[in-house]
């Protein structure tokens, strides 16, 4: 029997991250994964294909010059299915390759198998090997559970890996359908909704309620669904699916609430992902995980109620990013061995890989008023930009929120070509105090994307203009004018 | 005779800037601009021409994604001289549209014309009108030059606006030739080389000195010079031309001074630019431009040695950058008219839109160097990012400086895809005073090119642990392990 300092089951971005620091806190470390490879959902499901498939689909298509050549993805010879499979699988053999390096290089060992609790300390590895079951038994002193999500997958939801599609099947042999139909406007279903219509393929969106994305601005979310509308996107909100079935063809033909009917010749289902905990044999550990198969966990130490077990990253639930996970999990393995912990985490962005992309840091306007701040707004339109006229922008936005006393900013929220990046900016501005000074008095590279934050802090000075008179806001040596450019 | 408060020669960046600013501070203000409409040199011939003839190429030829799928700018048939041309006669109609709108919005009145000073308050606006000249003066409290440049055309070269062409005359009408010489690896030279080079036109580079882009980080220009020669560009440095003569078929032929003939269907040449003062009638101020017509000033004011008279832009020589620029025409502005100074500039970026991009803030290594600074340097390369594989990155680097004692970030320097973005990350961390903490502990979006902020700190803490461990050096709350992943 084999035994190790530190456990981690799973190796997505949560169980990599802390697997690597443990194992730099000179501790052993083993990583237990039921796939053939590493990586877990984030780079054979998840966020690696989403994104790989997003970045080809808009490279094939001519997306991003669109507005000057009028060129449709058919035009295209190379849009089809087997030069997106190519480039995907491509970039996962990449990707795992890189994290097999990065766990020899730190020396953590590697088990394929499926792993299950027989006490706190001890784990049962099953593995098949062709005719047969190899089982070993692994002692740990701390375990860290970062088995992700799966999808949920409803009795009646008539799936065949065809033509009905979870969200892990849709990118292991990807066709590009006639129509698609989408069900759940959650982060996942977005972003293959946005992708798919950057295909051009005509996609139905369907969600029960009445909003999506609540925790992005809703001026963004604005901005956002009337460029989905825009290129004929159907978007159903407040609308569930009451029934779905195949028609003579395998079409699934979906009866929403409201009595429409929506048939399309591929349907996505991605209302909600489980946590993948049915197996690890937590009934012997009076462990137990919620309805969604997620594990609750103390989040500044990511331990769970047994103290020596720890859980990190998509199966203790929001916000489930791989960003974040990875930070969950350098957490748990230096609390597990006592090492001096990271500063509590600061605002950290939520990025949104649809078409176009959507990215978020600190307060939305909604939260600010929540929360009772006083502050002002200033929204860019990234076409305002030179850069934006060069990449032939038509829409997209970035609004910033000013705190009115202090100018110091509160979040930024920004819609379009290159937000995930572009919002880095405002974290740094965020996290380290600054505020429309910043803005107004630095000097950005022209052309960029970038200047669309000047543009903003002008906007917001502006509608700050009779506050300043007012002698409500103070900042350092600007009394330049009423109004800005 | 019509009177202003504020004249301003030129409507480029610094130009326009200032017109805007002066307008603010409710006075009235002329803008005289001898070409038919709105925006300098950066908008006609300069800078948005070259950016978005590079964005255009970039596009058409797929070359951001060359590395998926072996395509050579000639397999796409829209990589033609219509395309080009198209799309950039759209854009700049659009800036130029923008640019009137705005002083329009704003009040700033415009004259086209050549002004010429007849004394320190007078000005002669001399314009062609089909076959007579009208005449016009103008009187003005005070005057901003921002007369930019004009190529700098030596006698001996047998310019002829087809195959020997001035860095204006190439953006006038493109034309792609079977192979291209370049005189000068100045900003200019590198940018129109590197483009030409992507869209798989030979290209040899001819620069006198044995370096070039001295004020950007040798380790950086390192990366991009082995990217151009791993591309096949030939680059002969130490090298001037001798003579250039054209052949039978206009061909220009290069004689270098270690003897060697370069011949090619199309030569530019980029050897400098001149300050476009020769008709100012500068003569009649005692001002005098210097040998390359540029203009002397106080930097802190933008003033020249007449009191009234103002300038800023690339007529007073580096960076000639139209973001600084556009800071120069601010401050002459406001100290034009007695409005409250904007603060003393901080870093700003230095970008550079060759393919790769170069962008670059704070001190370079030889800087920190040179100033005795203690400091340590951490380097990531960009396909070391997740988002980097799924682009098919193979090259490019982000770099940057902490300082020893303080772990302050002291300059970041990018060759890249999105260099000139990304760069803007560092900036605010830099001029907020923030450092390597800023990068261990925040959380970036994933996958993201920004990540290889996080690498390269890792980096540079990984090379400062023996400098920790002596005590040099004491970062907030972090002793966690040896190295970092």
């Amino acid at each position: 029997m084999s035994s190790y300092d530190f456990v981690v089951i799973g190796s997505g971005p949560a169980g990599r991250r802390a697997a690597i620091q443990a194992a730099k806190l000179k501790k052993s470390v083993l990583v237990i994964d039921d796939r053939g490879s590493v990586g877990g959902v984030s780079v054979h499901t998840g966020t690696i294909p989403s994104k790989t498939l997003r970045e080809s689909v808009l490279n094939l298509t001519g997306w991003r010059e669109r507005q000057f050549y009028n060129r449709r993805s058919t035009d295209n010879p190379q849009t089809n299915c087997a030069a997106l499979n190519s480039r995907l699988s491509k970039t996962l053999l990449h990707e795992v390759d890189i994290l097999e390096q990065q766990f020899a290089r730190n020396n953590v060992h590697t088990l394929q198998g499926r792993a299950t609790f027989v006490d706190k300390n001890t784990l049962r590895v099953e593995r098949r090997e062709a005719d047969r079951t190899a089982v070993e038994l692994v002692t740990a002193e701390r375990v860290l559970v970062t088995v992700g999500t799966k999808p949920f997958r409803p009795d009646n939801i008539p799936f065949n890996n065809r033509t009905v599609l979870d969200s892990d099947a849709i990118v292991s042999d990807l066709t590009i359908p006639k129509s698609l139909t989408v069900i759940g406007a959650g982060v996942i279903g977005i972003e293959y909704a946005t992708i798919f219509s950057a295909l051009d393929v005509p996609v139905t969106l369907v969600e029960p309620r009445d909003s999506f994305l609540d925790f992005v601005d809703r001026e963004v979310i604005s901005n956002f669904t009337q460029q989905l509308l825009d290129r004929g996107m159907s978007i159903r909100l407040g609308c569930s699916a009451e029934s779905i079935v195949l028609d003579e063809n395998d079409w699934p033909v979906v009866t929403l609430s409201d009595g429409r009917v929506v048939r399309s010749e591929m349907l996505l289902f991605a209302a909600g992902r489980k946590g993948a905990t049915d197996d690890l044999g937590l009934e012997n550990l009076s462990l137990e995980a919620d309805h969604r198969g997620r594990l609750e966990v103390n989040p500044k130490t990511m331990q769970t109620k047994v103290d020596n077990i720890y859980a990190a990253g998509d199966v203790i639930g929001f916000p489930s990013l791989a960003s974040t996970s990875m930070e969950q999990g350098r957490i748990a393995a230096c609390h597990a061995f006592n090492a001096p912990m990271p500063d509590a985490p600061h605002h950290f962005p939520y990025g949104i890989y649809a078409v176009p992309e959507i990215s978020t840091i600190g307060y939305s306007e909604e939260e600010a008023k929540a929360k009772g701040l006083l502050f002002e707004c200033g929204v860019a339109r990234l076409r305002e930009t030179s850069r934006g006229h060069i990449m032939g922008l038509q829409s997209g936005i970035l609004k910033c929120l000013f705190e009115l006393k202090t100018g110091k900013l509160l979040g930024v929220h920004v819609v379009g070509e290159g937000a995930t990046e572009l919002v880095h900016v405002g974290q740094a501005v965020l996290n380290l105090g600054g505020g429309i000074d910043f803005f107004m008095e630095n000097t950005f590279n022209y052309p960029t994307l970038a200047e669309a934050y000047k543009i903003a802090a002008l906007d917001a000075w502006n509608r700050m203009a009779h506050e300043r008179s007012g002698k409500v806001i103070k900042l350092k040596k600007r009394k330049v004018g009423k109004k800005a450019a």
